[in-house]
């Protein structure tokens, strides 16, 4: 059995956590004991952030101190800034020009020199990438639009503000409640491909900015966070045919086309996270404009019931539904993976502590299928 | 067994690879089946480049052509050049800086919008953050001492280029070959943490820019590349004790300090890479100051004989010597760990092309341990 080759750790235990616990044949999702349903309609971000971090809901005092804190930590450096600048004029990536601006958070770390084993300083830093992510993100938008940034809304929560950062005005109490409710949806999720690869990182003890910025690094892989984006560009695709999007979607499965937002590697049953962002749209929708809930629900119906993919275990994912909630929340379509990322941070931080609470360096082996005792020739005689 | 925790992964093989094979009860080293001794003695950095990526030694058109385009790609954007000039100014450490460059590489990459799994392109792009790599830090090192950056050498192989760019004098030829052979004996050793984290991101099909900026993150760790400047740093310490090397070998080790560069979790003997590292000292030593040579052998017979340390397990490993080796070639202490990460994005960009090329995401799983079905108890009540 030790020299099984476990290609993609399918099913690999690699480490014992209390953070969160997916079960995929029902269809359920919890951080710390507290159902994904509870918390996204009954607490916010920081609420969550407090959770994964410090195992426990805040009282009202705790959350208070937290979330001034959070507040405080916000502002970006000018050098950051001028970078955000420089990647925008540059035409770079949203998810690359996100990861540069975590990694150069480092650089005003007040305590850049504490202990690597000191984890109360690694939670402070983490509380500072986390308040300073949505400023840097939100900064490098206006940037490519030609605008100034936009300075953080000190009475605004994490969600609403960055939605004012964004378009330099306050938003709805609808548009920043499902904001937040998105961030709380996307916090944490096992031991993701992003989540672990911020935790080989830590395991390293390597300082956690760097940590957080191998999480983005590998959110950005199309087969990890870019799903979303290729959801609404379909969305879109078949509104701008203009055929009716039943008849669409018979004609894209029958070409063999692959519908994104349907499938993951964990759930075998309609994602939790799907159904509660389903519902937002569906509230967005009667608010606004009908057109993407109808298309959204239009797909899963046909792909569920005529298709019989969820018999086959394929069903909504949290992609499927959170594409066009963003489109009507007026978020570019680039940004959905660096909003991924924004929520994510609190997972990578929070399992980055824990692992590192009784760490144990990730080297794993590969099956070494290469040649043995080669020749050398010299470079002449090749 | 499956639900065996595999805390560490040690022992989990998690690929096959052709590109190097570690014994470690014989001490040896292989990539591509040629041995690091051989490799070391009779090739350029540059032909273990190639021979990594392309699976065979280059021949001399092939390695003409290669260096060539190595070459060409050297020069890195002015926008690199003003983060890494702002970035020295705030102080930054320069493994953080080189995190920040290599993720700002992707900005002027000509080739952004090619297919994820289109890995000819991946290889274009790691063969031009190899290039690009040396010229960053080398600037950042420059800017930290005040002096602008030193335009990269048409006619220098990257090694002998790197301390140029460095000093603004072209090294001599002991110089130049000691730091080509140290280049070659880190480009590669199987999975370790960077190279795992590396993997663990292209698995997502994330561009190789990110895999390799994780790779950098976590090379940062103490547990993992920052050794060979702790080396140094008790060298000095004993040098400026003024005591004999051996009485504070003995005095040390008799308060329990640990002295670093021992042991390894894959070799229980002398690591290959430490005997050669220790003969390019030597060799330095009779044409300079044999001090920092006498200093680490004096350690390392009292450690392996008086302390029967070897046979325990526990031996000298990369680090123990080429902190000296770089001390001699006048390199700055906290740079050692970067230029470790400069030759070993060769090895990551290797790893990352070889898995992609029968890519599986990269998806452990942890086993919970927190709390189940926690009833919500609303803010104002807690």
């Amino acid at each position: 059995m030790a020299d099984d080759l476990r290609k993609g750790l399918e099913g690999v235990l690699v480490a014992e956590s209390g953070l969160s616990s997916i079960d995929g044949d029902a269809g359920r999702l919890i951080y710390r004991g507290y159902s994904i349903e509870t918390l996204a309609e009954n607490a916010s971000y920081e609420e969550v952030l407090y959770l994964l971090w410090h195992g426990e809901l805040p009282t009202v005092d705790e959350l208070e101190a937290f979330t001034a804190s959070l507040n405080d930590e916000r502002a970006v450096s000018d050098d950051v800034l001028a970078t955000m600048e420089r990647l925008a004029d540059a035409g770079e990536e949203p998810m690359a020009a996100l990861r540069t601006a975590v990694s150069m958070f480092s650089a005003t770390e007040p305590e850049v020199d504490a202990d690597h084993e000191d984890l109360e300083a690694t939670l402070r830093k983490g509380r500072r990438i986390t308040a300073k992510i949505p400023t840097a993100l939100a900064a490098f938008e206006r940037y490519r639009l030609g605008e100034a940034p936009v300075d953080p809304h000190p009475e605004l929560g994490l969600a609403a503000n960055f939605l004012y950062m964004l378009s330099g005005e306050e938003p709805d109490d609808v548009a920043a409640e499902t904001f937040d409710q998105a961030l709380i949806l996307h916090a944490d999720h096992g031991l993701n491909a992003s989540t672990f690869a911020a935790m080989v990182i830590g395991s390293t003890m390597a300082d956690i900015y760097g940590a957080v910025t191998g999480g983005v690094a590998a959110l950005s892989g199309p087969l990890h966070g870019g799903a979303n984006q290729d959801v609404m560009e379909v969305l879109i695709e078949i509104d701008e045919s203009g055929k009716d999007p039943l008849e669409w979607v018979e004609e894209a499965t029958a070409s063999g086309r692959r519908i994104p937002g349907f499938g993951h590697r964990v759930y075998d049953v309609k994602d939790p996270r799907a159904k509660i962002l389903q519902r937002r749209s569906e509230e967005l929708a009667e608010t606004g404009n009908s057109k993407w809930y109808d298309i959204t629900t239009t797909i899963e119906t046909y792909l569920s019931e005529e298709k019989g993919l969820v018999e086959k275990g394929i069903a909504p994912n949290v992609d499927f539904y959170s594409g066009s909630v963003y489109y009507q929340l007026g978020i570019p379509i680039d940004t959905y993976t660096p909003i991924f990322a924004m929520s994510r941070a609190g997972g990578w931080i929070a399992h980055v502590l824990e692992y590192q609470e009784d760490n144990r360096l990730i080297r794993p082996r590969a099956r070494y299928t290469g040649p043995e005792g080669k020749e050398f020739v010299p470079l002449e005689k090749r």
